[in-house]
């Protein structure tokens, strides 16, 4: 029996377990799945702490999620085609709902699937090596509760740790004198800690523009973005909303910035990003990258160029999310079935140069929106993941992007139609910046039902 | 020629270091030591970061020190007995420095023994194999610069990475409805950051003295220490400091203690300790440890008795520090260097009970000082450490630890006599509540000179 290993349980891992037991599903043999889960459940990014730094087992916390963190897109444009929010929820619900109404989605497709007992949770994979005479992988894993390492032998190697967890934090000068608080977005947790202060957020991107929101939501005094290419271009910021260039020096509480202008701050925010680590593959395995679209080194995206046993899974910046995951979860099952053949080296790298050349001519929102979408349809063409239309996910992204540059904190309040069901979503019962109620429970509530 | 790998460049990394330069210097032959430390810089714990959580290379954050960190004993306690403090800073300082002083003074004593290129910075040990036919460690190295891994083998290995970096963060019914800020003692930078807050303190020990006494000096409501066993036994506690016991249940920014009593607060500081974590090595050789003075499995709380190849310096709860991990440098070395034979593995097992044993009777500080005391004898009488007088340094903590008791807010202002030197401690130009810069140039320059 061929055996398989995929580093963790997030929305990616999750993805790759339902792809093989789709397949088991038809009544096909698939090989062994052994899913390595460092935290104790499922649900990676999803699985919201209170905790910072560490966790309960000495680990470094994985998620950078938060309370009352909302859906930053329209969950039309993240649902599965194999299962849909209306399936999970027995109705309709709004298009955009908090973390814990997703964790709940993800995870309902996972108990569907009857994967949980495949997977090994507290379990952190401390190495792997590959052994080229037998073309076989070691993965020594740390079994966390009873602090007791061991090393299993696998055929094939799905890496979806993810890359949202380990925060890039740039030096800035001065720094150590900054007499308030400075956080990276990754620790971030209630917006209500900031209520009353001048924030200085570093960076204006999704960390940016979320973390800014919410703040502003909790009542922060003020909320000064410093950028450092170009400001964020939303029609209407709020009144109490500035702008500067990159943050260049802290002297005390004074923040000093490029254009040689200076303001006092009471917190840093820094949304500076976050890095690709893979601390526990060799040097031949592992994917150094940039965020990207497209990852070098990875054929459609997924498989390891250097060693085709290997796969990576939801490495590229994302859009798509969950149904991508699908795509290349489903793409990489059928590699490892024998369902797909690996085109030559040769061939192989051409392709994947192709994609990476035509990602640095992208311009704009809609171009990177359709370049995922046109990647998702590469995939879509190879597998049996079930068919749901890319091209209107595509135009949902643009529409959506559009309705959040004329009111970045009114967005949230539209109602889409769903690209799986075709039903439209209903609207919410309160505006987004009303909403203090994050729950499974109260978002369901809201609309009229208990659950 | 032999090889040993020490891990970790903090004080008992660079006790190592030092030990074996030692010899060098005597004109005797030592094996090739290499270093490998984490971070980019020496001083391990006392090498502060305005950073939480993640380093610049991803890694987390070691060092749980915060800006005006003042000594917590009085540095005679903890003096080198190769390198006086009045050697280093060429005059006589007060007996309470801030961190900045002490991080200085130990790696002045590291740069006059000129073993900076022994160390390979920026270098964090993935993984330790030990191979029994060859009785030789593999050591796998990530080194974060070059962001590749390489593996070398070594003779011996000196675990010296320390334990009060990973925090233990307990769970609390609640926590995740708590409103404001949680964070553990490890992530506690700036103490003005709670100025005019209600602050909780959960723990009793050092973190939570320490801590509180920083908040308290920068401007805090309140404090409010929750304790498990017993309340903090001092004589004065400010009038806005409070004692609840344990802290059982969270409910928004109600705090509920095991009594039945409650209070509000705006942040939780964990004071809850930290954990023995060694995440890079196997089983057979890792230290499995609660807190301890005397952890199981280390004859003379130096060498691993499962694999007498392995070394652990300062691993034990401490009181001597700086001192102690002299000794047992130099102790590990000579074992290492074959001038002091091990006795066979039933001795080493029985005295080593019988140090547990003793270490399960002890009562109070004074016991507990003269246990260590007797550790540090013990080894004393094995090395060619420069003699100093362990029983003064036994007298003088429990002296300290009744000045502490008597004024919790003032006993920083004493001066003591150096061990070493003989010389009197000069008094401090300021009580330690008033003083407000934790600068090396500041502490020297309030003395009357520039260095």
């Amino acid at each position: 029996m061929q055996r398989v290993a995929v580093i963790g349980a997030g929305p990616s891992g999750l993805s790759a377990l339902r792809a093989f037991q789709a397949k088991a599903e038809q009544g096909e043999p698939i090989p062994t799945v052994v899913c390595f889960e460092r935290q104790s459940d499922w649900g990676g990014q999803w699985n919201a702490t209170w905790r910072v730094g560490t966790d309960e087992l000495g680990e470094p916390v994985h998620s950078s999620m938060y309370p009352n963190l909302w859906s930053n897109g329209p969950k039309e444009c993240l649902e599965l085609a194999d299962y849909s929010f209306e399936e999970h929820f027995g109705r309709p619900i709004p298009s955009y709902p908090p973390r814990a109404v997703l964790a709940d989605y993800i995870a309902g497709r996972a108990r569907k699937a009857g994967v949980r007992s495949w997977i090994r949770f507290s379990s952190a994979v401390r190495m792997v090596r590959f052994d080229a005479a037998t073309s076989t992988f070691s993965v020594t894993v740390h079994n966390l509760t009873e602090d007791a390492m061991y090393t299993e032998t696998f055929d094939y190697l799905i890496v979806a740790s993810g890359h949202f967890s380990v925060p890039h934090v740039p030096q800035v000068d001065g720094m150590e004198t900054f007499r308030g608080r400075v956080l990276h977005a990754h620790d971030f947790r209630n917006a209500s800690e900031f209520k009353g202060q001048r924030v200085l957020i570093v960076g204006r991107s999704y960390s940016a523009e979320d973390i800014g929101s919410q703040v502003w939501k909790f009542g922060a005094a003020s909320v000064t973005i410093s950028y450092r290419s170009a400001p964020m271009a939303f029609d209407a910021l709020p009144p109490n909303w500035s702008q500067c260039p990159q943050l260049k020096r802290v002297d005390g509480s004074a923040c000093h910035f490029l254009d040689g202008t200076s303001g006092e701050f009471d917190s840093i925010i820094l949304c500076t990003g976050y890095v690709h680590h893979y601390p526990f593959l060799p040097d031949e395995l592992r994917l150094r990258t940039p965020t990207s679209l497209y990852p070098r080194g990875l054929y459609r995206g997924v498989v390891w160029m250097r060693n085709p046993r290997v796969f990576y899974l939801g490495s590229q910046d994302q859009w798509y999310t969950f149904s991508h995951f699908d795509l290349m979860a489903w793409w990489a099952r059928d590699v490892i079935l024998g369902r797909i053949a690996l085109p030559p080296q040769a061939q192989m790298e051409a392709d994947t140069d192709a994609w990476a050349k035509r990602e640095s001519t992208l311009v704009g929102d809609q171009q990177a929106v359709e370049f995922q979408g046109d990647h998702a349809r590469a995939l879509q063409r190879e597998t049996d993941y079930p068919y749901f239309d890319t091209g209107a996910v595509d135009r949902l992204f643009v529409e959506f992007e559009h309705a959040k540059h004329q009111d970045f904190m009114g967005y949230r309040d539209l109602s889409h139609r769903s690209i799986i069901t075709g039903t439209v979503a209903p609207a919410p019962c309160m505006p987004w910046r009303s909403k203090m109620d994050d729950s499974v429970a109260g978002f369901l509530h809201q609309h009229g039902h208990d659950r």
